[in-house]
């Protein structure tokens, strides 16, 4: 069959996030051909996107391509493309190409994308901020607005320079508090005719608090940071509908706004609803607890498509709280998945996921983050920023080493490697024209 | 009068190209004020696109904002729009958006576009190499080839893995010994169950030799080091036309082809065409030898939009040749300009314009290129590719310390400045949808 590599056990990996990276990985000693599919050529790496959207980072400083990732991994073979079926029964995958890839064992790790929630407006008029993509459309986006009003200063006060953001999650508040500073420390340098202080960060949040996984202290502390940095934080305000200049609230209250993101809810990717198994709400495929799809040991799900059992009580339902959709959860179920797909091929009984909790942390501005650790340590201000910065420059290196100009061709002369080569979502256009029998090929 | 800042002498610089920002930059201690108009909000550094096209560098190292670059010169403001029309008797411009910009001295450093000579196919199905847009774009086509192939085999000898660059200047060669050089070493690794020595780069030339404007001995040098790196070589061959998947030369010949490079000539921005003045063939501004306008010293033409007057004796028609196209004539020019702008406000006579060759290179590999100094000097091999990368490398300094993720964040900390100010030609798709009430605002 199309993409398979001899007669080796064939492990199918769906998705290149943390959890299909993870689970692709374990596997480099295991006994198995692996094959790891993604729509994009690149690993994104989301924690950072709020940077590439706030111009702190350039885009391909936190996207790695996943044939570099593979490229010492004997085992491992990487294909662009899309799924659009999988036949569970028959056990093969259908691409959007239309050609199949049959599968021994399957790691799905597809993740989720931006949950609109029906809300009238946000699909047509909102950025998300799940890939490069997003960021990059974002800060476009609000650079070009910045131009609009330096060119036409009745532009200052009628909402174009205003970004209201819906979700007080981590998201949310990295968003802010790095759109507060770009506008503050950058652009009004960059504008020096413009009254930069007239650009508005709202922050709009449905719950009565910020960062609602964390402990009440730490939200506060980000609320007050952000307020000091100029971020208007409004709780309980939801989002009636979204209109192309301006955001309009439940209660009624319109904001002129030429740009909004949407960082208030995730959904499992659609490829959950394709499987014929059952989903909670959030479309997430409820699993075993040993994170396979039940009576079907060779068919896990990790990461944000899953709802991994967590370890709470059942609920009154009857059901366990899933496990939320972190990186780490995803990290952990992608190696708890490897090593699942490796022990039963030495005749191992599957084990239950155990979650370790490392923490969660949120970056607010220039130097200062709040980060909830297990035993309930928490860092605030420099000092959980600094624990902020070297977590994520660690994860970061991980992937690669990234260098300046000079350093990257050093890197490139010595090991016969390239750091550039990302695929963006959308073919830029030609000075001169588009070449359309290219771009449709 | 919109934009004009005060009641000081208002200098309109169109085109922040090395002419531009040349012009304008010299300008910084003269007591006027300068607009630099764009239509793109970052200086694109043309000599090192090639090396975008061929993934060895990030669009985002090569491009500099054209804000951050005047930050600090208190004269300059900064204005993102395209020009529709100069009326040089009223003395004001004309901008795409129906504003206009009066001016006291203008300085037009508009540059060149790629000239497709009206063969057929090539604005359709050709790739320029002018713009970081076109570099990326190349580089997105090319890469998708690669995985294309990689799922299906049959598409190794069609043409799918064929790149054509048409042109044998220094672009060609530049982009040939680079397409080379990233097939060979990286896409040979991430595509490890590809034959990619199937992959084939063709340079196709009108004339019986590469590098026309250098000595003939290191033009024999670089076809040799090329061939030797696997790129064919083709001499005395035109382009007849181009279809989607070939490229049909004069002679009959079709070479299946799913990318063609078109690196066989520039002419300048069709800006000149609005001016009413008279042009050369290739569209350039003819200008005297001060690169005023004839009759008009209040508007100086420099760099590829200009045909600057040559040292060289008049030809038959009493026309002087001018001087080539090229990144340090635009420079000198640029500061000439400036020069005359400054002393006519002191009362001085215009000067005539003097070229000072520097020399030209091109690099050919990963420790090759050839370089023609002053003085009959020529470089090749390492030591002249090592004369290459300080020259680059030097010029690129510069405009920006260009750092790796840690170095750029602390500078960032430091500084307050950031370095990823890029809109790119077209937004990226946002992950849902592309928001149109945004994008078309």
């Amino acid at each position: 069959m199309a993409g398979t590599a001899g007669h080796r056990h064939h492990v199918v990996v769906v998705g290149a996030g943390f959890g299909g990276l993870a689970a692709a990985r374990a596997l480099r000693d295991a006994p198995v051909d692996v094959t790891v599919l993604d729509a994009r050529n690149h690993h994104t790496f989301q924690p950072l996107l709020y940077q590439v959207a706030t111009a702190g980072l350039d885009g391909d400083d936190i996207c790695f391509p996943i044939r570099g990732i593979f490229g010492r991994q004997r085992n491992a073979r990487v294909r662009l493309g899309e799924v659009r079926d999988v036949d569970l029964d028959g056990r093969h995958l259908t691409m959007s190409d239309g050609t199949t890839l049959d599968y021994d064992d399957l790691v799905l790790a597809a993740g989720a994308v931006t949950n609109t929630f029906g809300i009238p407006g946000v699909e047509e008029h909102a950025f998300g901020l799940k890939s490069l993509g997003d960021a990059m459309a974002i800060r476009t986006h609000v650079l070009l607005r910045f131009e609009e009003a330096d060119a036409d200063p009745a532009k200052l006060t009628d909402g174009t320079l205003t970004v209201v953001i819906a979700g007080g999650g981590p998201t949310g508040v990295e968003m802010a508090g790095g759109l507060a500073e770009l506008f503050s420390h950058v652009l009004r340098r960059d504008f020096p005719r413009l009254d930069v202080r007239a650009a508005r960060v709202v922050l709009l949040e449905a719950t009565d608090r910020l960062l609602g996984t964390f402990h009440p202290k730490l939200a506060d502390d980000a609320r007050r940071t952000l307020e000091a940095a100029g971020v208007e934080v409004l709780l309980e305000r939801a989002v009636a509908r979204v209109e192309p200049d301006a955001v309009v609230l439940t209660d009624g209250t319109t904001i002129p706004a030429a740009t909004m993101v949407w960082a208030a809810g995730v959904r499992a990717h659609p490829l959950g609803e394709t499987l014929g198994v059952e989903l909670t709400k959030g479309g997430r495929v409820v699993v075993g607890d040993d994170l396979a799809l039940p009576g079907r040991p060779e068919v896990h799900v990790v990461g944000d498509l899953a709802a991994s059992p967590g370890p709470g009580s059942a609920g009154s339902d009857g059901a366990v709280a899933p496990l939320p959709q972190l990186a780490a959860v995803a990290i952990q179920g992608g190696h708890h998945a490897a090593a699942m797909i490796a022990g039963r091929l030495r005749g191992e009984p599957p084990r239950a996921f155990h979650y370790v909790d490392k923490g969660t942390m949120a970056t607010i501005g220039r130097h200062d983050a709040v980060a909830q650790l297990p035993g309930g340590i928490r860092l605030k201000g420099p000092v959980g920023w600094l624990a902020w910065l070297v977590l994520h420059l660690v994860m970061l290196i991980g992937f690669r080493n990234r260098a300046n100009v000079l350093v990257n061709w050093a890197w490139n002369y010595l090991t016969y490697d390239r750091a550039s080569r990302i695929i963006p979502e959308r073919e830029p256009a030609p000075f001169t024209q588009a070449p359309p029998g290219r771009a449709t090929r």
